[in-house]
């Protein structure tokens, strides 16, 4: 842990203890740097951690004070997933979730879907639109298999705000996250190979496991700073991990991220065991911070880590559009990407392309981050007010995804049969889990506009788990 | 083989060996229906596909003649591959043909791309267009995994033009053809397993194969009447088969039509040994015969048929649009196609949706079917004139492949080195076998409008083969 995080955990559990009061004055910068014998911006960083985690908010000349109104949840605890490799299972219930066409009257908290209706993506639909319209008509022709330059380069730009430097002729196109992650673990496993996991985990990468017959591992997981590095490296120790699959930056599902020193460690790690990183960075870029969290990937010096990410979640998910900058894999993933779908579809990217060249992605992402900040505090608000008693939940520093856990016992595959007879969809906690832990847990999106009718839907999730608790516990 | 297929080759034989000269008046209709107690529809039959071949011209009110301004070149002969499954070679040239940006100085004559400057396309972009000014902007959300529900049911409609019968929710949607064939490999194979396929076969498909660690087993193939099921048998009786993937119709890269009774004859091999197909029908709608040939799945019973296709060589590359019929393993197909890319771009969907709905892929297809076998009628004339004496080459019932053999010994690497100083760019043969078998081969498209440059670009091939042959000579 650095030393800016140190001290947000010490002020953090002071506050917790009661020590500070909400409403109370929190020291000042220049006292903490004193009394700790810290820089001021170390001081200033545990504050913004603290704002981020709500336990602290600013007021303008006068320093910082514990919120009032808020009573943040706790956090949920640290899973205990089995302590050997598994085969992964809950494809019926991931099928569930991703085969139904949405409904319009069913509001849709269980889905990865970012707000797409931000009018600052009207660029890329008239560029979309522009193409579409263009004389040669080059959305018609066959991409090659790494993807188009122009966007390649415009990738290799972005990148550099996570501090990776990476060529275009490094980067591979895919046909969104899915493909990234899908080519980058055939590239580097066999079936019957095991994969160590963040637990809990995003399901479409456990899913990919399961589908190309691999075994998860999956290693406990903190809710503030990410996968245990000792867990991992027992894991290391006692399996023949081929690779670490994880997602480190606003963590799907649980909004961490992961503590640069934590990242270096983990990289230490795998190269110590020889092993492969797979990191999903797809939520990066929606950090609440300023500057972005850097990757693992911009730690690797010998080409091990594949970093996979998309325009889904900054963008839209509908465009099909992401990447992946291989490493020392790249010819074996341009093979797998080659023969999982010979090249992406042309037109999305040219205007992806074009969209970040003109200089629109930054102002779209400063909007999304700030809505979805916002939406999060909303959420967890609705989470204090309307969940049971002892409804713990996650302190997403980016995406717009809250990890809800219930008491021990709860069963969200009832309480989503219940709620879709009310037209409300969760994700079901098991999903997140190789071997269907979580059971307890939920996963809610906070993407859309926080509109009377998204409050009512959490409402209507909050009560219906009430009504199930007090039928368990009768 | 049918009836009119036997009059056919009978006919054919009879003009080949000289019975019939150039110039001559062929028996009419009826005395052919007389001599060989046949309909008069098999005779016109007969004719058709002699046409089709350049053996027979059709003058209006006076019969049929022997084309004389026309002397076709041999056909190929039977490819002789490895009696044995093989581990698939030739990536290395696959990767050089499909990575590189194609330049628009250098005429590709390699690549399996299709005439997209046709007018009757412009309904399709005008769409795309409307799509990206649309106020729910739905090309932005996510689709299901399934697809688009729309375009599952005009493919459905389609299907029934090659005799299948199939639901919409019978369809799953992929990111082009490559998708299609990938989920079918890996939802019925492991690594290890043999797949028989034709030979001279398509070479995404093998390098698919390769990628996933399966060993090919190439079956001879004729160039008119495709894969022998005689040396299919004996490969199902020597080794464990997993699966028979082809191309049954417009092959590529041969260009046959599989007969029907062949076709049935395969299916009633795989049910024997109990074995999957798949089926690459990419070509199929481009047949130059109407109605279009049937597919293998048309006869299929018992859903071991997975049925493989795309817009890709119909309308456009470039949109990545494909769809399979997995039969039996629908369930199995639809997770590897979620774990392969979660979903296929939206926008695409609904605008080819949209564009088979309005009726304008009927009139399209017409249109470039007329063009292609024009093009493929100059493509021949030209392989005629100003290649070597003795080359031979296919006679394509629809597509826009025209397959070239070269005398044996001859290396169309070298040649391919060469012409790229000419700025000519053709497919080398050993792509399309698994352990790098006809180098004295060669694949030529003929989808442009032909046009003098074209015509240039096959004449600097030949001159460059036959310098090539004079050295090698020397």
């Amino acid at each position: 842990m650095t030393l800016y995080m140190n001290l947000a955990e010490l002020l953090g559990s002071r506050i917790e203890q009661g020590f500070y009061r909400p409403g109370d004055r929190l020291p000042s910068v220049r006292a903490l740097s004193v009394e700790h014998g810290v820089s001021l911006s170390t001081v200033q960083q545990a504050y913004r951690l603290l704002e981020d985690n709500g336990l602290a908010a600013p007021r303008p000349k006068s320093g910082y004070f514990v919120p009032a109104a808020r009573q943040l949840p706790a956090l949920p605890a640290i899973g205990r997933p089995a302590q050997r490799p598994v085969d992964i299972s809950q494809w019926d219930q991931v099928i569930e979730l991703m085969r139904s066409t949405p409904d319009p009257n069913v509001v849709q908290l269980g889905r990865g879907m970012p707000d797409v209706a931000s009018p600052t993506l009207k660029p890329l639909m008239r560029e979309l639109s522009r193409l579409s319209r263009h004389q040669g008509m080059p959305g018609l022709y066959y991409d090659t298999v790494s993807g188009t330059e122009a966007l390649r380069e415009q990738v290799a730009r972005l990148l550099l705000d996570s501090g990776c430097h990476v060529s275009p002729n490094d980067l591979v196109i895919t046909t969104g996250c899915h493909e990234a992650l899908s080519s980058s673990i055939r590239a580097i496993c066999e079936p019957g190979d095991i994969v160590a996991v963040d637990s809990p985990s995003f399901f479409g990468a456990m899913q990919t496991l399961k589908g190309l017959g691999m075994k998860a591992l999956e290693i406990p997981t903190d809710p503030i700073t990410g996968i245990s590095l000792e867990a991992l490296e027992l894991a290391l120790e006692q399996w023949p991990i081929k690779a670490i699959q994880l997602t480190p930056n606003c963590n799907n599902p649980l909004g961490y991220i992961m503590p640069e020193a934590r990242k270096r460690a983990l990289l230490t790690l795998a190269q110590r065991f020889d092993v492969a990183i797979i990191e999903d960075d797809v939520y990066g870029d929606l950090a609440f911070h300023y500057p972005r969290p850097r990757t693992i990937k911009s730690f690797d010096e010998d080409g091990r880590v594949l970093l996979c990410s998309s325009f889904s979640k900054t963008l839209a998910p509908g465009l099909r559009v992401g990447w992946v900058a291989p490493g020392r894999y790249l010819e074996r993933v341009l093979h797998m990407k080659y023969i999982s779908t010979g090249s992406t579809a042309t037109q999305p990217q040219l205007a992806i392309a074009s969209f970040l060249k003109e200089g629109h992605f930054e102002p779209h992402l400063r909007r999304m981050r700030g809505q979805y900040q916002r939406a999060r505090d909303l959420m967890i608000d609705w989470v204090t007010r309307y969940f049971p008693a002892g409804t713990r939940c996650s302190r997403p520093q980016g995406g717009f995804m809250l990890w809800v856990e219930l008491p021990d016992g709860f069963d969200t595959l009832r309480l989503n049969r219940r709620l879709l007879e009310q037209n409300v969809q969760i994700a079901v906690g098991s999903i997140f889990s190789a071997s269907g832990k979580y059971r307890n847990c939920l996963r809610m999106n906070f993407a859309s506009m926080p509109t009377p009718q998204v409050e009512a839907a959490v409402k209507s999730v909050g009560l219906a788990a009430s009504e199930l608790l007090q039928e368990q516990s009768a």
